[in-house]
């Protein structure tokens, strides 16, 4: 593939008129083929007002409009074939089949809610009929639904070149609701955000959507971040990457004469506590399988296990153990760019010469830094220790966790009421202990998102009833999930209409129930059309 | 009634350590009974920590708890029979048949947010069960509701001393999802704010809760608003009033280390569109209806219409003169408080010394500054002058409009693009040009929460499908509601559980259904036990 590093704008190519970048594979440090012009702020303001204009056209749309766009876009990613994954396996370092399980992930995300658009479900129809012999005034027609909020600008992550990028969950659930999308490609996957966005443009054209749906401008998230979270068009974020970029773009955001909503996902340190009855019966077990989550993908998952909390006991040797061996027999792989490793490294070496930190577990391999490798590390620190120094509450992303050993569960629970907001919680525990853990289970509900019991945080499905994001600052807001169909009701917002006539009215909310959807009447869940 | 001046802090009468004050009746500007003392930064932090700690208590409630207690608090508050009236008659200057109106929608609204809360559908609840067999790996059980955020902080409006208030929909929202709520009572109605208290604090005992689930200080927003928003335990705010003090808040919520939402309500202009057939057919019926909607409650609501868009001909004539001669005859009422009428006649005679403008209508009665009223006026400009000078897109508080004609209706379009964010919108329109108004009235929802047809903007019904809120300036976030049972998803956030066992989940996730709700299974709304 050789990349013409051109942005979209409005479906035309458009060469950028800033800096140029190339890319540096995280594989072997050689330069990739691509130059990538960075757009100006002149174009990023076209694409917005491309958007703008596109808006009310798409929101009327109906949705099985919108599913056959998402649709298509699933089609054109799978007919990118091979190229795609080349590219981003040379971007980003990760191996082939994980590249083709994060493929089949975004397409099936696209297809998930293309059914979400086609469904209308979400619209969240309510009719309170009109009451005319209300005393002592007469009740009128009063009839809500959600609306696309308007142009949402969506920037992606590295740590997933496909599922959190151009056309991934924040994208497909911003599309899905009618909004158009104004996509800046992550810097690490110029070459792989260029093929996808292509994808997008051309299945907008195939279905006949007005062009300014969709756009992507090239640059880094420094330069285009202001122009693009500042712009008047602007109606909404969705970002996903880290606490600080997150915290720049929602202040940015909230700072504008009209603040406007940003869901940025800003990874977490994912807290697993071990009971006690569990270590006991089955600490090896638990020890490998924590190995295995905190170095799957070499750590950079957002949901990576990043803190243990155990209590020293029977059985916690051989947790000990078994972490340490399964850790030691894994070798390094490569990060998704030389920045992050070298970050990653740095943060090691550092939080490895505190005083208090013992090494438990890393690798007998070396970390290739010519191949931009992450050395696993496991550090074991008392909770006393963990309790005095917020050190050891800051997330690292790569593979490193740390054990947190309290010398019993009132220390423990100390340790833990440390910690901030979560994307996730996780407890290992027998059944009967368990059952008796009713106060640490709510604790745990409190601070995250998610609560996971005997199980790995990593690994997200995308449904229902997921939830994926938490309090501040695994979110910037905790109402809201940006994985699973309920991420679609980020981008909407409430209109109602008042003693409007049938013929105004959307088809969510005339009196025939043309979409067959359930609506609540008076409040009551009913798909009847109204007489 | 002689107010004791304390705030309630976890159900304890808590004298403030800060400033006195008093309040002036707006009827006479005399002083009235009741020194009320302002809460110190400590206190505030004690009802906040009283708070904290009563939130994993009261969010574990049953639904039918919270009911009780939001019954129990409209109850009391009818308990309170005259004595309330008249203490908010007199600091508000609000007549008796209004604030007799106002508290049976108080009650009624606690009423309804206690069957929301024994119904429990709000939690939205969601499973998708688990697929041991599904490859490449087995999906797990999943299964999410909404649970409460933590402790709100509410400010209430002076304009609705009881429905916007101490017990308003701000309130009611929160404790009917499990939230302790801190009260900052409003300086204006003080002696009201206590009353109130005292009827929810007599609830709370009543009904068996822990003190901390309730708290309200007096203080002004200046001093107390700072150590309310930003105290660590605050984890979100609903306010309603004025855009410079919902700003404020924002402000200050954005800027904390972990940013919480703001829900502000901070009112709007509710243009109100005059399409020309309407007006050829019944101009002097609209003039009349306008012209008693905004003088309705001395024009302090946040959806009186301030703006009316006519293009010149046929009808209009009638329609001014309805309009003149009805205001003509209106006497001048009582405004809230001295400063909002100072305001308020300031506004006006700075916006009526506009060159361009020309007064349209305005009463006979002079008003009585010794009674603290306001002079109803209507301004008349054309949209030229609308277009060219923002003088006259800024919400005016109080019995205040201005009408603005357009040659044509290209030119009124151009003038409503001017347009911000509002709650909402208005069209006076005949059948068959209504019908031929789909981009209108497209454009008017595209700008606000509630688009009306051939009637007033003021009255907002509290049921199902009630839209009070809109694009920024009218609120801090468009997604939400302050009135009506969607308000209640402002103060909840989803919690997912993975592989819970039984005895863990919440009753509204449990397989056997104990509540008896309506939840989604694999995305299907079903109330049938799972097997």
């Amino acid at each position: 593939m050789n990349p013409h590093g051109q942005s979209f704008i409005a479906g035309e190519r458009i060469a950028g008129t800033g800096s140029a970048f190339q890319v540096v594979s995280p594989l072997d440090r050689s330069t990739l083929p691509g130059v990538f012009l960075t757009a100006d702020e002149s174009q990023v303001d076209a694409a917005l007002q491309a958007a703008a204009l596109a808006h009310p056209v798409f929101a009327a749309t109906e949705g099985s409009k919108r599913a056959a766009f998402l649709e298509a876009i699933a089609d054109e990613i799978m007919a990118l074939g091979d190229v795609l994954i080349e590219r981003a396996q040379l971007e980003s370092g990760l191996p082939r089949p994980r590249l083709e399980g994060e493929r089949g992930r975004t397409v099936g995300q696209l297809r998930l809610f293309a059914q979400m658009a086609a469904g209308n479900s979400w619209m969240d129809a309510r009719i309170d009929p009109a009451d005319p012999s209300r005393q002592p005034l007469p009740k009128p027609d009063l009839r809500r639904l959600l609306v696309p909020i308007g142009p949402v600008v969506v920037f992606g992550a590295s740590n997933f070149p496909l599922a959190f990028s151009v056309a991934g969950g924040d994208t497909a659930s911003a599309l899905a609701t009618g909004n158009p999308v104004v996509v800046k490609a992550h810097e690490a996957h110029p070459g792989t955000s260029e093929l996808v966005a292509e994808a997008i443009v051309s299945a907008a054209k195939k279905v006949g959507l007005p062009a300014g749906v969709f756009s992507m401008v090239h640059g880094s998230g420094k330069v285009l971040g202001p122009w693009l979270a500042k712009h008047p068009a602007t109606k909404a974020i969705g970002f996903t990457g880290s606490e600080i970029a997150g915290r720049a773009l929602f202040d940015l955001a909230a700072s504008r004469p009209d603040p406007i909503p940003v869901f940025a996902e800003m990874g977490s340190l994912n807290p697993v506590v071990l009971l006690s009855g569990a270590i006991a019966s089955r600490g090896a077990a638990i020890g490998t399988a924590l190995a295995q989550s905190i170095t799957l993908g070499a750590g950079q998952f957002c949901t990576k296990p990043g803190l243990f909390f155990a209590t020293e006991g029977e059985g916690l040797n051989a947790f000990r153990e078994a972490l340490t061996s399964t850790i030691a027999g894994i070798v390094p792989s490569t990060m998704l760019h030389p920045g992050i490793a070298d970050h990653y490294n740095a943060k090691c070496s550092s939080i490895q010469a505190h005083d208090s930190a013992k090494v438990l577990a890393t690798t007998t391999t070396a970390a290739d830094p010519n191949a931009t490798q992450g050395q696993p590390l496991v550090l074991e620190i008392s909770a006393a220790q963990f309790i005095a120094d917020d050190t050891f509450r800051h997330e690292v992303f790569g593979p490193f966790a740390i054990l947190v050993v309290s010398s019993n569960e009132t220390e423990r629970d100390t340790a833990l009421s440390k910690l901030g907001g979560q994307l996730t919680a996780t407890i290992y525990g027998d059944e009967a202990e368990l059952s008796s853990s009713q106060p640490l289970v709510a604790k745990l509900g409190s601070i995250a998102g998610r609560v996971i019991f005997n199980g790995v945080p990593t690994g997200v499905e995308v449904f229902h009833a997921m939830q994926h994001g938490g309090p501040y600052p695994a979110s910037t807001d905790s109402r809201y999930t940006s994985v699973g169909t309920a991420a679609l009701l980020r981008f909407v917002r409430p209109v109602s209409y008042q003693n409007a006539p049938q013929d105004l009215l959307p088809p969510a909310l005339q009196d025939s129930n043309p979409l067959g959807i359930v609506r609540l009447i008076n409040g009551q869940p009913s798909s009847a059309p109204l007489s």
